[in-house]
């Protein structure tokens, strides 16, 4: 099975090629060679080099010209290149706490097929984890009569500190072990090429191949679920950092010598917007009966809140605030374009507010331009997944032409 | 006069080509094609065609091949490459309070000439600004026979909000007007190309060509000055974010609610690490006599804290380790493969003593990698103003091959 090296930036640069044009073409559905150089600025003959790669990796296809319509009779008809969606079969897992969420789509993003899977516990030995998945994927595959063995590529995106290149997990809340090379258990369990990275960063790369992040060159995604994660968009790729735990978001300290987090140290923002965080503050104060689940006593710390009680209304009110404050202090250091944030989680809704927001923009730099837009994106699980696939797409891509060239 | 346009992302790849082209020769003193396509990754028909605009545009020069020495006669002797050090003359100008630094360099960024000049203000108005710095200017230039009209281009770095791409600044302690179209003024003024940016960019830009960062390809850059200030360096190129004001760390909130900055804003790390941030303290408790100066009340203070005395050393204490935490949060977010801490001002040294340095590296997230490494480079003035120089040099090989491929 062949290994996306680190390589040198020479071949990152092709290979930015690469991706930008399968984006612009994913993106028109079908385009001509001189529409693609006009989208992404390339030359016509590099336009040519590029396609004619994809073409011979059986990822892009040519269409026969259509007969130019009357009163546009100037010059012969383009042909135009579309995706070979039948050229692989994609699957991308969104590891949850608990749970999994799967998606099985073809080369063009299409989706064929959803799952979704139960686990036992929060952290299982790494044998156990690959076990769930290897199992969960036959379920998936079997549900369009296809098998593991007919995937191309599968997308694993997990909680946790991932150095992406290489697959290895130095710290992940699905674990029990620290320091798992978790994409070599998953090749050699199942057989095929598999790409791990932080879930955080493939919901960059979903908003950036089928959400709000399209044709956007600069962006930053928020996630809030258990904890809080950031994905960074810098000039149309996915920023991973020299260890591949950037965009720690959830770890930046917002007050010295702070609340603890679970991390082991102080202050972090997750310390004071996640869930636990506002249990931590709410079991001071709050009465919650027979509510023993982290969710029911949320909901009431929530009802509190919108009843207009103090306690409630003041715990909510400070992880409101910092959080606006993190975003901020974001929005200083990158100046991104567009933030994105993006969630499922009714509970945490609450961030979104048009306070919040507000409270945010009175901490940006005020210079006499305005700040950059900030876009709420709802969405499921299943999206997270696709993200995961979309990664698999693009590792595949990545195979499928260099192990053509080096056939050549 | 040519104008730098926001460009597409193909031509912004070309660009980024030509400049990692141009490093590599700068670096290297004298390097064959084949050793150039080696060091960046680029095909050698890309080299090939990169270097031919960069020969055509008088920029790069071939060298006659030496003859082969015995022991290594296998092949023909390679032609080399090498900077055409008297294609331009190129100027850079450091912004500082109070005063200018400037430096004349060649096209290999040898320094030809240096000159120093005191501000009357601050602030100025824009026009005096202007005739402070073409004054200035014939100064630098007469030091070596030439004048102004023998400079190519002209690089200026000063701090404040400045959209680069347009030279536009939304605001500096320089100017004592907001929303400036500097660039314009001093291109008009001073018949020549001039590139503006702000002054912790233009630091790690000469970091990159000339000192601690050559070679690496994502790194950031803290400068200690009357206020705090980053550069990003991301895949070798300055990250300048969408407002062209990226990276103002120093108004990146450590505190909510916390200590007024002289933005307007609260709990910016410049207002617990700056100088007015320490004397604003110092002042509640320290008694100066006859020091009225800035400069004299912070020497006092720091002579106070080093006698062990427990107010001084609790006012440097905070500051240290709030600005541990800022870099801290740098590292969690963009995980760079190194930190320069870069400035020249004696009086901050303790931002980098032992204790700062390991209290940042506690509140890095732990994963088992190391963090990254931070270096210390002091460094005067010159060297700022020698990055307003590069900054220029990239802006004029830009203006050559463009105008030299319009033309053809």
């Amino acid at each position: 099975m062949a290994r996306l090296e680190r390589t040198a930036s020479g071949s990152e640069q092709r290979e930015n090629g690469r991706q930008q044009v399968l984006g612009v073409i994913r993106q028109s559905g079908q385009i001509a060679r001189i529409d693609i150089a006009r989208e992404t600025g390339f030359s016509p003959a590099t336009v040519t080099a590029i396609t004619s790669d994809l073409i011979r990796a059986g990822l892009v296809e040519e269409i026969a010209p259509e007969e130019p319509r009357s009163g546009n009779r100037r010059g012969r008809p383009r042909v135009a290149l579309r995706l070979r969606g039948d050229a692989h079969l994609l699957a991308g897992i969104k590891v949850a706490v608990r749970s999994l969420s799967m998606v099985l789509i073809d080369f063009d993003g299409v989706t064929l097929a959803e799952h979704h899977v139960r686990l036992p516990d929060d952290a299982m030995p790494p044998a156990r984890f690959v076990d769930e998945i290897a199992k969960a994927l036959a379920d998936l595959t079997g549900k369009i009569g296809k098998t593991t063995r007919d995937i191309s590529g599968l997308g694993v995106g997990m909680s946790g500190f991932i150095d992406a290149p290489t697959g290895f997990v130095h710290w992940s809340p699905s674990l029990d072990t620290r320091n798992v090379d978790i994409r070599s258990l998953m090749e050699t369990a199942l057989k095929l090429p598999v790409f791990v990275d932080n879930d955080a960063n493939l919901v960059a790369l979903a908003e950036q191949m089928f959400g709000e992040g399209r044709g956007v060159s600069n962006f930053i995604v928020v996630t809030l679920e258990q904890g809080v994660g950031m994905g960074i968009v810098v000039d149309g790729r996915i920023y991973r950092g020299k260890r591949g735990v950037a965009a720690e978001f959830g770890h930046a300290k917002v007050h010295l010598d702070g609340a603890l987090c679970r991390c082991g140290q102080r202050g972090c923002l997750e310390a004071y917007v996640s869930d636990y965080a506002l249990l931590r503050e709410a079991n001071v104060l709050m009465r919650f009966g027979d509510k023993t689940t982290p969710e029911d006593r949320l909901d009431m710390l929530f009802d509190a809140a919108n009843a207009g009680e103090q306690p409630a209304q003041s715990i909510l009110d400070r992880a409101s605030r910092m959080f606006a404050m993190g975003l901020a202090n974001v929005i200083n250091i990158f100046d991104p374009h567009l933030i994105i944030l993006s969630g499922e989680q009714f509970s945490h809704d609450f961030y979104y507010a048009d306070e919040v927001l507000a409270a945010m923009k009175n901490q940006v730099l005020k210079i006499d331009a305005p700040p950059p837009e900030v876009r709420i994106h709802r969405w499921s699980d299943l999206m997270w997944a696709k993200g995961a696939a979309a990664y698999a797409t693009e590792g595949i891509t990545e195979l499928a032409v260099r192990g053509m060239n080096a056939d050549a």
